[in-house]
């Protein structure tokens, strides 16, 4: 919230700029990513889980069986921190002390909410569309009875933070001469394989277009 | 720890077995991931942060700058939670209640506590050759600024737990002959890209076998 600029119009012109660039860099990782690790506190101690999730706007959605306990204690209104992180490289350094992963994380607090009703579907199918496009409308409905069976989560995106680190190592300068040690960038990627039809398939079942297009952002 | 066996001495073997099993796969998937996500709880609310961290037998380690708010908390001898995630495949069912993801994770609970003298050198080691290595013995060992700059902190495998799904998706019986609707898995794999060198690099500096052969297990 700190700014260089000493005019109002110039504050405002600047946060609202960088406001904009990390509400996109925000929605980057949180599209990029397939899960997320949801923290929660229970019983006074700290639980992590990873768990599908969706956004839609300013609000990411996720859903569990009603019977898991951690979403059951999220709904009753309790903090949670939603945390998305991209691995991008593995940074060599000529120190060890400078040794580095390239990351894109983001991370948001606040304090999840029930949703019910016609938003309960919403959610559903951000949830499902975010893993797997296309199968909202490909797949058989939820029917009644499971619709049932799962709770949805909303958490908004208010108050949400990213961090990025990317490119070359960063090296003191007694190291840059060190040239019998390397440095560099190993790149990290998320790849999707051929999809592997289920046995009980027909063997000519063509596979849709939107198992094959199937693409990581 | 239930079981169905009657007699003590099967119950025994068959405890043992299962601990076992389960104790390696714990260390498959904690040696398997690249970075964990550290939970802990800071003034009331729960925060998650992806870290790196290693594994030396039934101890994990982690570091960070000691000026860094979440590592100091943990080194006061709070409780954390340490989630490793490894995403193996999108699961596409007939309904879309039975899309699910294929994935092995590890979840720890302990009391953190900071590491000093030998053990500390030892930790940062742990941390080090498990997301880069080699470098240990190839790059610019840790200087005593370096050291006095970095908190270790250690936390015991002793309760943990593992998830894994694998496999095919589940249908409910009304959906088997459903032959309209695709299902099956897109596998999901992390791979690492070719080593990128440092601009201040030599043009012919060899990458150096350790880099080049940097496997994922």
């Amino acid at each position: 919230m700190s700014t260089l600029s000493p005019t109002p119009r110039s504050t405002l012109t600047r946060k609202k700029d960088r406001a904009a660039t990390d509400r996109e860099r925000l929605y980057e990782v949180l599209d990029g990513g397939l899960i997320c690790h949801l923290g929660l506190v229970l019983h006074g101690s700290p639980v992590v889980l990873p768990t599908g999730y969706g956004r839609e706007g300013d609000t990411l959605y996720f859903h569990g069986s009603t019977g898991a306990g951690n979403l059951r204690e999220a709904a009753r209104g309790i903090d949670v921190c939603v945390t998305v992180t991209l691995l991008d490289g593995l940074v060599y350094a000529r120190s060890l002390n400078n040794h580095s992963m390239n990351y894109r994380s983001a991370v948001v607090h606040g304090t999840a909410r029930l949703v019910t009703g016609e938003e309960k579907m919403h959610g559903l199918r951000a949830v499902t569309e975010h893993l797997t496009p296309g199968s909202w409308d490909h797949a058989r409905a939820v029917n009644a009875k499971e619709l049932a069976s799962v709770s949805v989560l909303a958490l908004d995106l208010s108050e949400a933070s990213v961090k990025i680190r990317s490119g070359e190592p960063i090296e003191e300068p007694e190291d840059l001469d060190s040239h019998d040690i390397w440095a560099g960038v190993v790149p990290v990627r998320t790849t999707l394989g051929e999809p592997v039809p289920a046995p009980y398939l027909p063997a000519d079942a063509p596979v849709p277009a939107h198992v094959l297009d199937r693409k990581l952002s």
